[in-house]
């Protein structure tokens, strides 16, 4: 037998969807009639159709496919030119942001995106983590390496965990010890909190002070309802000197099964070689895309490029507009029913204390039980989400004026 | 700055298509006449339009997606079952083959997959990788930190080489030294040679006595002519218990740009932790995949099961047989040239001895300046390449015929 990568068994057991379909499936089971009138506000899931510019650009582009003049084989593994200059036009330089087509590199999801960037990363960095957190930024450093095996109470040693919580405003302190790599992501998933600009530039200067990268995860910007909120961590000067953003149209324009992201690495970024050498991270994420990549869908990529079109600019506001009403809703029936809640207001998810600081997974039973809805327990993003849970505003209008109804109905 | 991955910095200089494009770039600035009818053999992406099988089911895939009562999100991360089993039922069941749908994982390519498949193994296998090779084997191990730095001779410390020559009829003998992970690729790229069900059937008693895994790629097995020739690495008995298997949509329906792939892990097969403990590599995969990747577009996976209707196999048949035929016009003119000819009856690659032993990249040179067709110097997939050079069948007839008319003529 070939030897494993034995870091994979310090992973906790079950990513935290699967427990949650685990649970589900035994409700049903075990009321089935309940069970019928199941709506799910767990996984940050979209539910409305893609913008029409999409699919007409995608019928085009597989038109294309068609006939061998304008079929498309292997195209450049960092993403067709016409997506990465429509993304640095319409998403950065249209709002005096400074990112050029060449630092855009295009793949099939952020998670990815997220996940495959410590591949260019040593493996002596430490690691700072928000919490609570999306998984996949902590698991896939316990994947690589980075950390030891987790503690009794669920904490992997050698990561610096950034608690978020309600006294923070879910913005997280600065370390106590120098950190190399943070992430943040912003609107954030799973608060639905976002930063300031003053917060994110209280960042980019800790981390030039630190000589820290951040990885700053944008995927829902698209969301950002007030005008003095940053939509790119590229708004703050000096981000360039420290900063790998990622972004996706999973949410936006709803291509969570459609699959097309990217992520916007600065010619000007550098990091060391143990010798202190200085060394392009972005070289190096080329290098690593030409190497274990092959590109976008061809036909993908077209339809993400029509988001960018004034009709599809349109369709997209469109669907926000339609999430975040979603979100008013769920905030009002969920403070009527007397709860504390975040978030919901620059992003589609919803954050709540717990009532009397119930634990997060009985709060999930209880909601489940009562009202047969599906939330997430904050305890699953990590440790400082318990005694909060998470409502997702993705799903049609009328069920989320059902669930609004159900919450109220809850005895909390 | 953070540490970066310092291993990247032993890769050598290029990867090989760069090199090859930078000479052309070259030659047609210097040239543009010639330029003009320059006809590309070098990298093997398909040239004839996607079955219309698989376009059709484009559409409707498209069509779904416009309507959110059809519409498709998040898709399982291991792919769709309606595609796992496809794949299942006609690749390896109907051939007698036992490979179960849950035992496929779909992917966007089998580039990522051949590259990836190293995350979820140890630091200490000793690797063996034929040479000459398709490069991204040997690479992720170079950036994965397997190897010490390259020597003058641009081979890589700790990489067990196997030399595959005309004398070996281009299938390696067994290492001297074990090796715990072994890369075969048949129908090969570059040599375009095809494994004997003996000589395969050798490679897998000599995985189970030396406890060592085979990654199988078979992404050229549509090619195969020859009835005797296995398809699959379990056909061979005790397979299961000893490799994974890389399979591409790529070449047989032309998913080049398009993307899709998939591998194949049995249930059985394990490798082993430090202290000698088994543990599932389907399991270990399952849990990569979930964490790393969110599933290959809904509308591609759709495309890709057109591939196994009626219909789609007709089509496919025709574009294999319609690249096989070129292969056998360019086999014929360069043995009408004198050159000593290998691959092409079962792959979509030629392999041709240099006349005289002549440096690969010199007759590179040659037949760019002489013929202006691209061809690819075996140098570039290793020094066992050295003194060989590949013609890609991938092309219009029109082209084939014409480059099968130039080779004549070249002063070899």
């Amino acid at each position: 037998m070939a030897f494993i990568n034995e870091h994979y068994l310090k992973l906790q057991a079950g990513y935290l969807f699967p427990e949650i379909g685990r649970r589900v499936k035994e409700f049903a089971e075990a009321n089935p009639v309940a069970a019928a009138r199941l709506i799910r506000c767990g996984i940050g899931d979209v539910t409305e159709a893609l913008p029409p510019a999409c699919t007409e650009a995608l019928h085009a582009a597989v038109d294309e496919m068609t006939d061998r003049e304008t079929f498309k084989g292997y195209g450049p593994e960092h993403g067709y030119d016409f997506l990465r200059e429509a993304i640095s036009e319409n998403d950065f330089q249209s709002h005096g942001i400074n990112v050029t087509a060449d630092e855009i590199f295009v793949s099939d999801g952020a998670k990815c995106d997220t996940a495959n960037i410590l591949d260019i990363l040593g493996h002596q960095n430490r690691i700072a983590i928000t919490d609570p957190v999306y998984p996949v930024y902590l698991d896939t450093n316990v994947m690589a390496g980075h950390t030891d095996a987790a503690n009794d109470a669920g904490q992997y040693g050698g990561i610096v965990y950034l608690p978020c919580t309600a006294e923070n405003n879910f913005v997280p302190a600065f370390p106590d010890e120098p950190a190399d790599i943070i992430y943040l992501c912003y609107p954030n998933n799973p608060t639905g909190a976002t930063a300031t600009r003053e917060q994110l530039a209280g960042w980019v200067e800790y981390a030039q002070k630190n000589n820290s990268l951040i990885l700053f995860d944008a995927a829902y910007e698209a969301f950002i309802q007030d005008a003095d909120v940053p939509h790119s961590i590229f708004e703050i000067e000096g981000a360039r000197d420290c900063a790998i953003e990622f972004r996706s149209f999973s949410k936006n324009a709803g291509f969570t099964g459609t699959r097309c992201a990217f992520t916007v690495i600065p010619k000007e970024l550098t990091g060391k070689d143990s010798k202190g050498n200085a060394h392009s991270l972005h070289a190096l994420w080329s290098r690593r895309t030409a190497t274990k990549f092959n590109g976008t869908s061809y036909p993908i990529q077209k339809a993400a490029a029509a988001v960018y079109t004034e009709a599809g600019q349109v369709q997209v506001q469109g669907l926000v507009a339609h999430y975040m009403s979603n979100a008013l809703i769920l905030r009002e029936a969920a403070s009527t029913a007397g709860l504390e809640v975040f978030g919901g207001t620059n992003a589609p998810y919803i954050w709540l204390k717990t009532p009397n600081n119930a634990p997060s997974w009985d709060i999930f039973d209880r909601v489940l039980n009562e009202a047969a809805v599906v939330i997430t327990p904050g305890a699953g993003f990590g440790n400082a989400g318990e005694g909060y849970f998470r409502i997702s505003a993705f799903n049609s209008r009328a069920n989320a004026e059902e669930v609004a109804s159900r919450i109220e109905k809850i005895s909390w």
